[in-house]
């Protein structure tokens, strides 16, 4: 994406062209649920919850299929407000080919051939909104972009410290130096290559929903395991902790217009045309009304991380671009989350004043060392869309999953029970002492 | 500063006008150093330190002349790179009027009438850069911007919550509430005055260079102590620290090219005019070369933290926006900071390529509650340039202060002679202690 792209992208310079309804060439995107769902009956959760008259069907992996590191997952309808569950997720194993081979050469040899393959495991959740099609092929989709990306940059991945050139060729003798003295590690591979495949997978999104006519967009939260560290990469509100005898240690922060107000009001305060002199990109403590005019009143700027006061004038009267706070807050009144995928033909009600160019589709990635961690049995990482933190903090969730799996040891369905009452929404609990299990068989086989 | 006065300023439509000497109108701001020191000689330091052939002269406020909170300061001239420090340093007492009073008003008597005013107390660090000017303007005159800015918001400091409306009107009943849900405490109003000073002061130092004929620029490293809080305002290299026993806190961190990248990389991907077909926005390992073109090799770009690998081609054998690492990265090859005051004028070598719009004169605020920390008789800010954190670690400094200190008790200008070694370059310390005797000698006063 250049910016000459962004300006003709979003910046007409004539009159806004009326707002062209998506010409439908392809099948839309059917609805399903998780693959590893299939066969699964709804519960009503743990037997607390199903006494309860309230209580919301829950959904979890039949018993017996195991899902990567003993992982768990249940999820529930949320509150009635729409007739399909718009959350998706999928997890699964990740090849990743080490070397791109001829065509001449023999594939199916190759596929036997585990050695030439660098594997991991992969966890997502997509919280959908406007409609389940976004959070469907972000499902589908995602995990072949990480891959395809991964493989790009696999022979660096696969060395010590990445090559200046991913030939290996070293074209300067201090090349090694150089990219030490960058710190530049594997890692940082890997985490470029999570920020490509969310990007790629949103460009997917889009050319796929527009050519069947289908609208939406949803966040994508990631977890990855790949030569012994976790990643997690984040785009939108889910979130992600790591839950330990002695300590809760979050693995993502949130992206909402809240979080990153600067970010937004400072594209607006660049590109004005965006706003469509609709909306005032200034923030104020509530919406302001003719009263307010001429007063001074509390206002934020996108330089601004205190509070100041202005002298109210009548453009400050317009609806403000981020408004509401909590889960309240909006981007132009529209959507509650800045980044995630999709959305590409998402506009404020009946005008043509795009969300698109507010929104990133690249995630925050952070990086667990699974050897420095010494992950403990009880070690659990907790994947979970919004609805689970809008009414739980990390500690309460934490307090919860540990007393539950301490109580439930012997049972090996235990990492799905635990969700089964009517507060989970969508949810996944990765058991890390698992991966331990994982690394050793792979070194072993 | 609007979006479309960024795009007149800095984006010429036709071609490059050729840059034009400053025309001198004003008389050049003559050289000082720090009003404190006036009547001081130099020193060689620590008896230690003098004895080494390499110590440098050591210039501290006089025996008996006391700064606030027990401050001491140190300043050693920069190893022989310029004739003039060009480091300045201010401080002293903040008085901030909480009244606008009509001309009519008997001023004598008002300014007689303490409780009219807020006290605080102010410490500052000027790095300068290519000369002493913009250093000197700003140890001249941030203090009164501060104050200025300060004066605007003091009727929603003193309230125990910022009211909506400067006035204290209520114009809507649940105003109250909506400044409460925002979190909007009084320490925001303190921020947003720091922020609006240092630009004010920028805009100051713009005007003044100008006239004068001058130029040059200087990072900014502010402390504020107010109404039991400690703000600490940093736009730079500088660096502030608490130092407690069993603590070393960061109170700042540093802006420079390689802390900024992605900020900067994005500002020259939206306007790819400012690079003028120069410079590559592309970060890589190292210059790249003709041996490179058509090599896959490490890349960032603005919207990555982590690295991938990409083709080379021509454009990108260009120099890059930010070049080198640590402390000899540059931006466009020419400045080692991204945030400070002054540099209007500033242009890379035999260009007319800016380097203003991509610095920014806002600071990054923290705010350490006095009360809360429950200060001991040992506890230390320390604050400054990057002379010293480029040579001692936070650790390491903390180390040498608190046994200095424990071995000095009974001296009263222990917090100069501290900093007495050929280590030091500029450096304030501040006795938090002394906040309190200040407070309690404020409240029985």
């Amino acid at each position: 994406m250049s910016a000459d792209w962004f300006r003709r992208r979003f910046l007409p310079r004539g009159p806004l062209p009326a707002q062209r309804p998506p010409r439908p060439r392809a099948s839309p995107v059917p609805y399903r649920r998780p693959r590893f769902l299939r066969g699964s009956g709804s519960s009503s959760g743990t037997a607390d919850a199903s006494r309860r008259p309230d209580a919301r069907p829950v959904r979890s992996p039949v018993r017996g299929r195991s899902l990567p590191w003993n992982a768990g997952y249940a999820e529930i309808i949320n509150a009635e407000k729409s007739e399909f569950n718009e959350d998706q997720a999928a997890c699964g194993k990740l090849c990743i080919r080490r070397c791109e081979f001829g065509v001449e050469e023999d594939q199916e040899w190759l596929t036997l051939c585990s050695e030439e393959f660098l594997t991991g495991h992969y966890w997502a959740l997509f919280d959908g909104h406007g409609g389940p099609a976004a959070a469907i092929l972000a499902a589908n989709t995602l995990h072949s972009c990480l891959r395809r990306q991964l493989e790009a940059v696999v022979e660096g991945m696969v060395a010590t410290q990445p090559p200046m050139h991913l030939s290996g060729r070293c074209v300067c003798p201090s090349d090694p130096q150089f990219v030490e003295e960058k710190g530049i590690r594997t890692e940082d591979l890997v985490i470029g290559a999570l920020e490509s495949a969310f990007q790629e997978c949103d460009e997917v999104i889009g050319r796929e929903l527009e050519a069947s006519g289908q609208v939406g967009g949803c966040t994508a939260l990631v977890a990855v395991s790949l030569k012994g560290k976790l990643y997690v990469a984040n785009a939108g509100d889910s979130r992600a902790i790591l839950v330990r005898r002695d300590e809760v240690r979050p693995l993502s922060s949130e992206f909402t217009p809240e979080t990153e107000r600067q970010r937004i009001q400072q594209l607006a305060f660049i590109y004005p045309e965006l706003l469509a002199g609709e909306f005032t990109r200034l923030e104020f403590p509530r919406r302001l009304k003719g009263d307010d005019l001429g007063q001074k009143v509390l206002f934020r700027d996108h330089h601004m991380s205190g509070w100041s006061y202005k002298c109210v004038e009548k453009s400050d009267l317009k609806y403000p671009l981020i408004h509401g706070q909590g889960r309240q807050a909006r981007l132009l009144g529209t959507l509650a989350v800045s980044r995630g995928l999709g959305d590409h033909q998402l506009r404020v009600l009946d005008t043509n004043i795009q969300l698109k160019p507010f929104l990133l589709s690249v995630p925050q990635v952070t990086v667990l060392d699974m050897d420095q961690l010494e992950p403990q049995e009880e070690d659990v990482v907790v994947m979970a869309t919004d609805g689970l933190w809008d009414v739980l903090s990390n500690e309460q969730v934490a307090r919860l999953v540990q007393s539950f799996l301490l109580g439930n040891r012997e049972d090996p369905h235990r990492y799905c029970s635990c969700w089964g009452s009517a507060w989970t929404w969508v949810s996944t609990s990765s058991n890390i002492k698992k991966y331990r299990e994982d690394i050793t068989a792979e070194e072993s086989g």
